[in-house]
């Protein structure tokens, strides 16, 4: 249901994702009322592989979290995390309220033995391929130990879902030198030396670009930060580019003369095909969906939650996460 | 004689300083042995308006700051803010190591009164126009007080130097609402509230570049990621947008067609032109220029110098500070 724009953008991007993967099956959650027209509007209607569960209430965008636990226990985004809970779902997807869809899937469904809190893991475009940063604004503020946790959660879902037996992590910093950074930072490094992590050592924000790393770690303050700033400058460079070309007649004709090449250049750095960021450390596979996403971008975040599911994302974390904390032979 | 390039960039930048601003002087200090024959392969000598103060240590880029702050008392970088404080010169300008730079600067001229620590201002082109933010990486960890006070110097740089009689302040956080974020943004909310600063709330990492802001305020382990990830971007981007220009012969069309606006794009978002980042809170004028500048971009952090010195940026931070603590009728 949630989202900015709702079921108008969450039911074409289920339909689509169903017409995609044979194996799938999935359930709307939500009102009702709200849902089945939307439906008809695409001409599809419920069938073997799609179900409406109805959910009678709304998380609303701004809501506080807190407030949103205690009083909405039969909001769309409850009610579709307790499927997960009880095995009625396998997975989550929601493009509602971030902070919300945190605390109730952490009070639903648990995070997983070792780890402190979920981190929120986004996937970026980099030169030579992509990255996952975490967290993106989950923990405001980190202990060494959960960047730690971090780095090992980012390694499992790299090496489980892209077969990458090494991937390899750096943590964010303001400098690659030892000595730069503050204390939680240093505290992080001194732990991943000493784990089975790939750890590579202090990266800088321009490294989460380079494609250098498989895995960037921060606290998700750094990482919101980060993640939004480049929202930003992206937003203003198209914003450029667009006033540009349209000048005058004959920038006009040169954008004409290029839109195949814009296009395409638009098409590698396309955020939509980067949506669903992943709920990591819980008990179950919660996808997060960019609130403004469209159809397209909204099947990115479905076709993230089957990957995570059909490679036991969390299942991993569970089975690894011990194993990977020291090294052998670190005591 | 700092910065990755020397000479070979600080002094044809000088001289098209002086060329372009017949009121100033340039002191360019360093190993006389290396700036002469600079200067003679630019056709260029010593003058009135152009001397070379000897100066026979250099600062290496990667030297930790303590270490150049003992051992470095004859380098380039000692010697210029010495001539600052001696009044031997008005500004100090270098493209060396950051962190020697401002621990020297801190060492000789010292912050000024009610200045905990100085805070590195950049400016940013945003939507808009330009934004300032500040602090870019000096103090990994930051009290609210600190960012009160790094908001005031940003207050007083834009009110200063644009005749921007209240810059609007936003300071970054995780998002809009009151409660987010951490301990320090909340307390510094709160005294930015009962400040003289024009404050405008808290505003996400995209607002950087909107131009919603002419100050954006925070800490400098998340500013310096916020600017090194802009930096990693901003080079994605154009990696991408000329590979899709040199796929084929059609597209190299497309690009020839499209050279006058693609330039005038680029150079709307050059960040040379934004070369020269101040040491703010310092008890005289210390301007950081970008350590890969070239000549163009280490022109434009002597012209920095040149703003700060003419209205009296160090002075006006030293006038207006107290005052602008507090609010009228606050206690």
């Amino acid at each position: 249901m949630g989202g900015d724009h709702g079921p108008g953008v969450t039911v074409p991007a289920a339909l689509a994702a169903l017409r995609r993967h044979a194996s799938i099956k999935l359930i709307l959650v939500g009102q009702r009322d709200a849902l089945v027209p939307e439906l008809q509007k695409q001409r599809a209607g419920e069938s073997e592989r799609l179900s409406i569960h109805h959910a009678s209430q709304l998380v609303g965008m701004d809501e506080p979290p807190a407030q949103a636990l205690r009083t909405k226990k039969d909001s769309s985004m409850r009610v579709a995390i307790n499927l997960v809970k009880t095995g009625g779902a396998q997975a989550c997807v929601s493009a509602g309220n971030t902070g919300a869809l945190m605390a109730t899937a952490r009070f639903v469904l648990k995070t997983l033995p070792g780890i402190d809190r979920p981190a929120i893991i986004a996937t970026l475009p980099t030169i030579q391929g992509h990255v996952h940063v975490l967290d993106l604004g989950a923990n405001v503020d980190c202990t060494a130990e959960q960047l730690l946790q971090f780095a090992i959660m980012g390694s499992i879902l790299v090496s489980s879902i892209e077969d990458n037996p090494s991937p390899r992590v750096g943590l964010l910093n303001i400098g690659e030198e030892d000595i730069k950074g503050n204390e939680t930072v240093k505290g992080a490094a001194e732990l991943l030396r000493n784990s089975k992590v790939n750890y590579c050592g202090y990266v800088e924000g321009d490294a989460i670009y380079t494609g250098d790393m498989d895995v960037v770690i921060c606290d998700g303050f750094v990482g919101n930060v980060a993640l939004k700033t480049s929202e930003g400058l992206a937003k203003m460079i198209t914003h450029f580019m667009r006033q540009e070309f349209r000048r005058n007649i004959l920038t006009k004709v040169a954008g004409l003369v290029s839109l195949p090449v814009l296009k395409s250049f638009h098409r590698r750095v396309d955020p939509r095909r980067y949506n669903g960021a992943s709920l990591a450390g819980l008990n179950g596979v919660v996808i997060k969906s960019h609130g403004g996403a469209d159809t397209l971008a909204f099947r990115y975040a479905i076709e993230e939650a089957l990957n995570e599911v059909t490679k036991h994302f969390p299942e991993q974390i569970n089975e690894k996460l011990e194993s990977m904390l020291v090294k052998e032979g670190v005591t």
